[in-house]
């Protein structure tokens, strides 16, 4: 089979791999409907992470089961399934209480952006759905394999309550999504942080209700205009960077929450968050935590998260898919094999 | 009237200052009935902290209403009250979000541990009680203006949710305040972290389930042992050192959340707190958006957060009082004129 294999800063291949196969009795392998590329893969194809060797890359997909393992219960050969951006056993101390990504037996997959995908601990990290979806659902139900849901944990981790003021700072497919979530969950307001016309439209798709395209102490100030002078009642930090984390310190209001889920590159203001009374929580999405409420959404056509979709290409132009969102003429691009 | 002054470390004297008089229309004065030491002022008897000039101290009370300002109505002459370790005017877009310490027009007292004290907005900040209370009572009632509040906010901020694994980092007043609240807000094992008997025996008298005595890496084996290797649901972070920081993140499960109410000295690795789902929330406590409630349950006698004062001395002797608790010979002490 071929797949994407990243070979340094702005180098990705689609070149011919070896099929995976079942290893483990609980693995199973599916044969790739779409996969994607997201923001945390431009950290290598930028060089801001390393790139030690050749490396299989890619954690996002949707596909239909091919073979599964003897101790395989929850899915079968020729369902069509979705699955997180990280596997995850579903049963042990830590996923019981909801927290997947830190799952004491789950770990990341050897390249997603692939014809075909071994998947550890399928039991755990699958949800099939109820037949073959329509077609034009697939973005939706692919964005769920992380963006959708790492957006929706960012909502959670801010412990947005009905009725809440809450801006997002970052207007990649992450910040979007963690709009809608915002939206769901009950907020009163949304305010999208964003200077791309294009973003703007999607996060007002999404619900946003307002955008403020400033940053720095400007963006704070706008956010405060909209606040009665006090910030935002939860800040969704969907960035990363110290700067972005900044942003987010400085919005919110005394006693709110900072729901992140941007990799953090440099520290946090402790000092000035405890004398504010100001929270943070987040991380890796648990995705699997999420899957099958929002799968729920999804089929029912109440949320359509693959709005954040605005390329489709075949997978065979992954190359271009990685230069189109670098370049930031694509927010996201689905692949297709 | 004479009121405790700090000159340095180790230098607490009872002398006479000049009587608090109204100074705003908000203003109101009390006859101090109790007072006492909390373990923040301990920052500076113990030179950690640093004292420029002779200063009055103390911020924790209650008292009986002497004089009010013209635009004082929530409080009259001979009322005993009851208010925060800060003033606040509860009506500012802050208050009504709750987070009364971080008011708008607020702010700290010309120290309380004096015979009679000045109260700013004496409407945001005081609490009259209906009628007398009962001598016995007072000890509670104190407890609320500081100690119980900044526990109870230590496990509010934790979102202590019921059924929870609570584990708390300190065995001060506050850490035994926050064993207090955690049961009231319905935890289901509290474990305190202490090495000194006195302190186990207030801590079982409030509720907790379990006590470890190991700190550091011991420390976290011993609270892995009790949830099932993976941490507790919440931990309460109430002393403020790093290493309190540091054992707070360690005892912690992957997805929960620390409450914070130790003043920070240094910092947290929030690295370790990204990849663990691990958050963080807290600072200085919104007294007066718990007191009612809290005085409610004192006054009902179904808390009696007063337990924490086991030595009792007249304000006369407040230099005596330091040293008792910066020799650990006492937990916190009660001073009355």
């Amino acid at each position: 089979m071929f797949g994407a294999v990243i070979y340094g800063a702005g180098d990705v291949r689609f070149e011919e791999r070896t099929d995976p196969t079942i290893i483990e009795p609980t693995d199973a392998v599916i044969r790739t409907v779409a996969t994607c590329v997201c923001g945390s893969d431009l950290w290598r194809y930028r060089g801001i992470a390393p790139v030690n060797k050749p490396t299989p890359i890619g954690h996002e997909y949707v596909g239909i089961v091919e073979e599964v393992g003897d101790a395989v219960k929850n899915v079968k050969v020729g369902d069509f399934v979705v699955g997180g951006f990280t596997y995850s056993d579903n049963t042990c101390p830590v996923c019981r209480k909801g927290a997947t990504a830190n799952c004491q037996h789950g770990g990341g997959y050897d390249g997603c952006q692939a014809e075909k995908i071994r998947i550890p601990q399928a039991d755990g990290t699958l949800v099939a759905t109820p037949g073959m979806p329509d077609d034009d659902l697939v973005p939706s139900l692919l964005a769920l394999s992380d963006v959708a849901c790492t957006g929706w944990h960012a909502a959670v981790s801010g412990h947005v309550q009905p009725g809440d003021t809450v801006a997002v700072v970052g207007d990649g497919a992450v910040g979007l999504s963690a709009i809608l979530a915002s939206v769901q969950l009950g907020a009163g307001r949304v305010i999208a942080m964003s200077r791309h016309a294009d973003r703007q439209k999607i996060a007002r798709a999404f619900g946003a209700t307002d955008i403020v395209e400033e940053r720095g102490e400007e963006g704070m100030k706008k956010i405060q205009e909209l606040t009665e002078g006090i910030g935002a009642d939860v800040v969704l930090e969907c960035v990363g960077t110290e700067g972005a984390r900044q942003q987010a310190v400085d919005c919110l209001r005394p006693g709110g929450m900072i729901g992140v889920v941007g990799v953090p590159h440099g520290g946090i203001d402790i000092e000035q968050m405890f004398w504010g009374n100001k929270g943070i929580q987040g991380g890796v999405a648990p995705v699997r935590a999420y899957l099958e409420q929002l799968l729920q959404l999804v089929l029912e056509r109440k949320i359509e998260p693959g709005k954040v979709f605005d390329l489709e290409l075949p997978l065979s132009q992954v190359a271009d898919a990685y230069k189109a969102m670098d370049e930031r003429t694509a927010t996201k691009v689905l692949l297709k094999p």
